[in-house]
């Protein structure tokens, strides 16, 4: 027998979670649900709630318990029963899994990832743009001991002189209740532009704003940096992300953006999620 | 009542496919998939036997039937009735359905995109790399009336001068029933790297190729471009893709790729995943 540790992705959304995802869950003795790092508190709740009713070992899982020593206990736990991580979004995005993936594999436990759709796909499909046209992606944090971490202001330079667009997440700390807004990530990038002064970020450069992505509350809005300076809106509720965009876009992506705005390109759940969910956990789960 | 046409991820394996794609497929009157343009000819061929047993309307697309007036007729028949187009894969990663969602969006038509893992995102978490040193995509496609398209070079070239890793999709047209391999594709990009000798492609440079990721047969080689020049292996069965590495890693990457080339970090199916893609498909179609 193999001992295994899943990586479980659980999407962004209920219904979104891939059948893999859930058939692991079914197996797992343990579970251990990741609600620090990423996505729509209400996703972990109901899934907590889900798998409880089924009578599942599950856990909500601190900071701790993921880094450093709380890797080791996991790795230890993972080698007399089968353990899934349950991550929202896909469960490779974040380096404290790699971490805790690449510590279980050195222990000679079989570490299966579960992929699912993350921000970084869905922000794509969200808005129609093109693939290829994707720069690197960065995380915007907020300044530690008033120092501001410019390197999200680089990747976007960077990405700019190709001709392509940057996806920036916004830091989340779900544990201390904080999510940064876009209005605040705006901010911060305009502070740096206004510093080093490099022309990077423009009055007209366009700025989209992603809100709940893939949720019912599923929002888009195509602004300029010097609208959004004016008078910011963050554009509905959170998780939140941005896209940069590039100078150019492609006729396609042009058209694709304005109705992604009108909603006429979406990405919201079909209803009953909720119930489809609850009814196929219930029969894998028994 | 608002006409809707669904563009359907169903993910790189059967399983891996979203509860919402599953939800989706249950309700449209008319199921076409994109049977062209990627992915493993087996999840095509299983889906399309589970749906037909369930008494849907579904037929698989040729190329002409997503392509200029195929678009129209789609749109056409989304008019009166519920239409899925379903894609292997996140179906918003080829323009071909980019077109068809903006097509439909400027008829009136709501274009409801469902997400679903795509070897973009599965790549790097069957690979276990950082999200963060991942640089623009490219496919590289064989010679057209023996022009070589040098593209993907430079964008490798343009990757690996930024530090990060270079994702290569290869050409796949299953119509034609060609699917490029990946000895194929790196001695085309070793021809341009000959031709044009900017030292982007040595010896040294480290490649891993990516075969049937996500499925029973997931297998990853980690090898030079030396070796496989000298030698070359196809490293198993396609669909296929291909990562450049940057030249410097970061110890977690290196450690992450030794394990997954010995299959201790995977992305393999559970057991009996088709069984329950059915089971599960009785319940919601019936």
């Amino acid at each position: 027998v193999i001992d295994l540790l899943f990586l479980v992705g659980l999407g962004l959304y209920l219904d979104l979670i891939p059948l893999r995802s859930l058939v692991a869950l079914a197996r797992c003795d343990k579970i251990i649900i990741d609600a620090y790092t990423s996505g729509p508190k209400y996703v972990v709740e109901e899934l907590l709630k889900i798998l409880k009713s089924t009578g599942k070992d599950v856990v909500l899982a601190q900071r701790f318990m993921l880094e450093g020593e709380g890797i080791e206990s996991i790795v230890w736990e993972s080698q007399d029963k089968d353990v899934c991580v349950a991550v929202v979004g896909d469960p490779m995005i974040a380096t404290t899994h790699n971490a805790l993936a690449v510590e279980a594999a050195a222990s000679g436990i079989r570490a299966v990832v579960v992929p699912a759709p993350s921000i970084q796909c869905c922000a794509i499909g969200a808005l129609g743009l093109l693939s290829y046209k994707m720069g690197k992606s960065v995380t915007v944090v907020s300044p530690k001991n008033g120092v501001v971490y410019e390197y999200p202001y680089e990747v976007i330079k960077s990405n700019l002189e190709r001709g392509l667009h940057t996806l920036l997440l916004l830091e989340m700390d779900l544990e201390r209740g904080y999510i940064m807004t876009p209005c605040e990530a705006l901010k911060i990038l305009f502070s740096i532009e206004q510093k080093r002064n490099e022309g990077v970020l423009e009055e007209q450069t366009r700025v989209v704003i992603l809100s709940s992505i893939g949720t019912p509350s599923h929002r888009v809005c195509v602004r300029t940096l010097g609208e959004l300076l004016q008078k910011c809106d963050n554009c509905g509720d959170p998780p939140y992300s941005i896209v940069i965009l590039s100078k150019k876009l492609h006729p396609l992506e042009e058209e694709a953006l304005k109705y992604a705005e009108r909603g006429l390109l979406n990405m919201v759940p079909i209803e009953g999620s909720r119930e489809v969910l609850e009814q196929v956990a219930n029969i894998l789960f028994r």
